[in-house]
């Protein structure tokens, strides 16, 4: 048991050249283009040239709805993906990019924790390899074209009062959310109210997540209705003229990133679509170039399992034709805990009967992954406090669901300690006993799809959405948007929209507030509670004590 | 003579790995990193290791004052330093990055022309090493920190109304010129009105363009004003605590970029600070980088010599203690009939009394050059329509002016064309004639040292400027930032402060419109006439024409 931090970790970390870790993967280095010496991207020729390879197998790390005592989703996707490659596996990860804008604010994130990390962790935290930057290129190329278009002349009748298409920065601030453009006279256009998100809540960013390759891109970049007329048509990104600047902007950006784990081992790093007005999953081409390069691929999924898991399914596979062969919930006795209504103060003694109280929102997650067709194992990602008789607690439970539950210790142990849950992820992937299917057909109606996912994944009892909702979702199936998936956005930290009801809550109901067509990225986003676009800095945010120390190392990022 | 465009001639480069690039400059593989195959940056510790190493010979090209006829100043620039090597100098040259937003605006544009470019022409024009992406976030977060700071109780009484640190994107978006912020509430801050620049014009641009290394980099970024109290004193960015934070996000961008001409000779591309309220040269710890490793470093200085050159010796060379050994000024055959009164359309003839007749802007030129004790040479970029008599025009006039003109014929013929003036510069650079002084010492009040440019460089008779800017003069005298150097910003196109006045004016007058404190940067703005910080984009943007073609390669960018 160590007591270093992440960083101190991190940094005595005896990284490979990243030609060394494509080697792993069979990519010579000449398919390599290297930012520095442990990132690169995987070079589109390349890519293109796999298109006949047969498929590895993708194992999904989900999570029990997460606490304030942390689950370890990434730590466990790290850990796991190191186990597999412990145990003689070609075994590769794929998970997100992190956002620049909030390590500002709160301190910067490791890619996974204790010995199972991927790094460089600060050039993850900080710029990596530029693919937010051109996302955010691209998302305000198109902005300013569309004010452009109004400024010379308005040959398309946009409604200056119904441009949707706002502007995007990967930075925390509160100031430009709602603001007026176009002030000062004539020569700057015409003045209207918009404002700017950051830019993970981009559609670009979900759209560059869901394409298929470059063409894709640029056709999905067009679909983006960007405004409608004064009668309400859609005036799109295709009908200003951007797509094809903004695919050519975005050329580097498509083409996964290769990192390593701290036992250098190939991690794909790539995308990070927001999980509230997007799926919150990484690139399918990332995902897809690994599954085509290694046997066994570890993804993630966002938040809890009914959030992340669900679009993970519902979205990304259906978009990209690929499929789980098995799915690892994340659990810890902790969370349990706290699930079980203890506080996270008390977390450190023994409660055998509180986690077993906890355990039912742990029950939920695996019957509504198992309705997708795929099979379950549960990892008790293992904490020092936790004692024998909480974890056979846990284990009870999961056995009675008709799973199974081990405990890993990669934090602590790195791969030595998930031999187990790895060998057992292995042999129930290679069973090839998944059937997957996702939750509804696309022909579905959009707001029985609601529905579907609202009473079979958060088990509520009705959907509440006024009429305005209900007409525009009508409107939407009538313009040829009907087939669309839809793209839940509500709290985290619930089954249902109530983010302070822990458990497996019933009875309730999802009031759906807003609905938003994402026609780009293909998908109808149904806003339940408040949704955050743009996140405002602390009183006493964290880039106050990020420099650079005298012994050149960044400080205060993590 | 080829009929090829740059890009054609571009896409045919024989490029080698840049790897061997450095070698040739002694740079071991370890000490650069890339960015892809064809780009890197010199890492900062190796850079502090050549410390101790005496500096190669520095050589300015600059030119007379632009014209539409183009003068092909980063084309001798490129052809000279090819030229260099080529006579078996070890030569490298130092220019500045491109914005990216203008380019979707009119086309791109090549760093260089013909057989005297630089590499990767694409990267270049988008996102290349993502420096200019750096400096967009840093600026950004400093701004973001501003607001935050005043939303969290303005511990350091602000006032709303006096915040000049605006935010930038590089994107041509006048829109965003002049907005309203913080709209939509308590929540969002308190309403005030700023815009956006382009990030060219940011002063965290100029910054890093004249900072020594991440110390002073700090240390600048903390002394930028970002606003004043209600009793106007004023606030920096240091009070505001993003310094740190600024200087991390800025750590790599600070690393000189390495890339390659044609003949696969090192270049060095970085910075790209505006010219008109900084600088406009590429970055100090580049050139001095470039003069560690090179035994003749070729750079370059925006704009007439009247403008650019100018800012180059009494800015750069001032404050980073370097100075040129030789300045090549380079003039056409076609810009001299320009200012000689021909029009454009009539340039194909023969017209040696037009050619005569624009002499003087020339010569003018090059008094000014060698009043700071550097010897000149000028360099008559050859265009095919050159007639002998023309050339022989221009050759007989900088003979009278005590100097000489050599033809160069790189743009066709690569460094085959320019042997006979790379001979010569590298003859004069040789003897160690310069004897460089900036043209006022620090002490010199600020007033004096815009009167001694306008007289001494523009050759005008009067400094116009109403007693409110002799006032802020003065206050800024007093508080301590007397010493700075100024930073004109005037039209390019003249001597004078009126585009249209071509050729050699005297009697005019420079009005002093506006004066700006760049305390970060350490250098105040004069500004004589309009100055546009948010460029627009045109009717038809290039974007429009901007895709990928069937066979991948990028179309409309350039």
């Amino acid at each position: 048991m160590s007591h270093k931090t992440d960083i101190q970790i991190a940094r005595e970390a005896n990284k490979k050249p990243i030609q060394e870790i494509g080697a792993k993967l069979g990519i010579g280095s000449e398919h390599l283009l290297p930012y520095g010496h442990d990132k690169a991207k995987v070079a589109q020729d390349f890519i293109t040239s796999l298109s006949d390879r047969p498929d590895g197998k993708l194992i999904l790390v989900t999570a029990i709805n997460p606490t304030p005592a942390g689950e370890g989703k990434t730590t466990t996707t790290v850990g796991l993906g190191d186990g597999l490659n412990a145990i003689g596996k070609k075994a590769a990860i794929a998970i997100r990019e992190a956002s620049l804008g909030p390590n500002f604010g709160m301190k910067g994130g490791a890619a996974g924790g204790g010995y199972a990390q991927v790094v460089p962790m600060e050039d993850m935290n900080l710029h990596f390899t530029g693919d937010f930057h051109a996302i955010t290129a691209a998302h305000n190329l198109l902005a300013a074209m569309i004010d452009n278009h109004i400024y010379w002349g308005n040959e398309l009748g946009i409604d200056e009062r119904r441009v949707v298409w706002r502007r995007v920065l990967d930075m925390n601030d509160r100031a430009l959310r709602d603001v007026v453009t176009s002030l000062g006279g004539v020569s700057n256009g015409f003045p209207r109210q918009t404002g700017f998100d950051i830019t993970v809540a981009s559609e670009v960013m979900a759209i560059l997540c869901l394409a298929d390759d470059l063409d894709d891109l640029q056709s999905k970049l067009g679909d983006i209705i960007v405004a409608y007329t004064r009668d309400r048509a859609p005036i799109t990104c295709r009908q200003i003229g951007a797509d094809g600047a903004m695919t050519v902007l975005l050329k580097d950006a498509m083409q996964p990133n290769l990192v390593q784990t701290l036992e250098n081992n190939p991690a794909f790093v790539h995308g990070g679509p927001f999980a509230n007005i997007a799926h919150g999953c990484n690139s399918l081409i990332a995902t897809r170039t690994a599954l085509k390069l290694a046997d066994y691929v570890v993804t993630e999924a966002g938040f809890g399992a009914d959030l992340g898991a669900e679009k993970f399914m519902n979205i990304k596979c259906r978009k990209g034709g690929i499929a789980p062969s098995v799915v690892v919930i994340v659990a810890t006795v902790r969370a349990m805990k706290m699930n079980g209504g203890v506080a996270k103060a008390d977390l450190g003694a023994e409660n055998v009967a509180a986690v077993k109280a906890g355990c039912p929102n742990l029950g939920r997650h695996i019957e509504n992954v198992k309705s997708f067709g795929v099979p379950v194992v549960v990892a008790i990602n293992h904490f020092v406090s936790d004692t024998e008789a909480e974890i056979q607690a846990v284990k009870d439970y999961v056995e009675g669901h008709g799973s199974e539950a081990i405990v890993a210790r990669h934090w602590a142990d790195g791969s030595a300690g998930i031999i187990e849950l790895a060998t057992r992820v292995a042999e129930i992937a290679d069973k090839d006993s998944a059937h997957f299917a996702p939750l509804y057909p696309d022909e579905m109606g959009l707001f029985q799809k609601i529905e579907t996912i609202a009473k079979r994944i958060y088990r509520a009892d009705e959907v509440l959405a006024d009429k305005k909702i209900r007409d525009q979702l009508k409107a939407w199936e009538e313009a040829g948007y009907g087939d669309l998936p839809v793209c839940m956005a509500k709290t985290q930290y619930s089954f249902s929209t109530d983010p302070n009801l822990r458990g497996a809550p019933t009875g309730h109901s999802v009031p759906v507030r807003e609905v938003r067509l994402s026609a780009g990225a293909g998908f109808i986003v149904v806003i339940c509670g408040e949704i955050m676009t743009m996140p405002g800095l602390p009183s006493k945010p964290a880039a106050m004590s990020i420099r650079i120390s005298d012994d050149g190392e960044i400080e205060g990022l993590f």
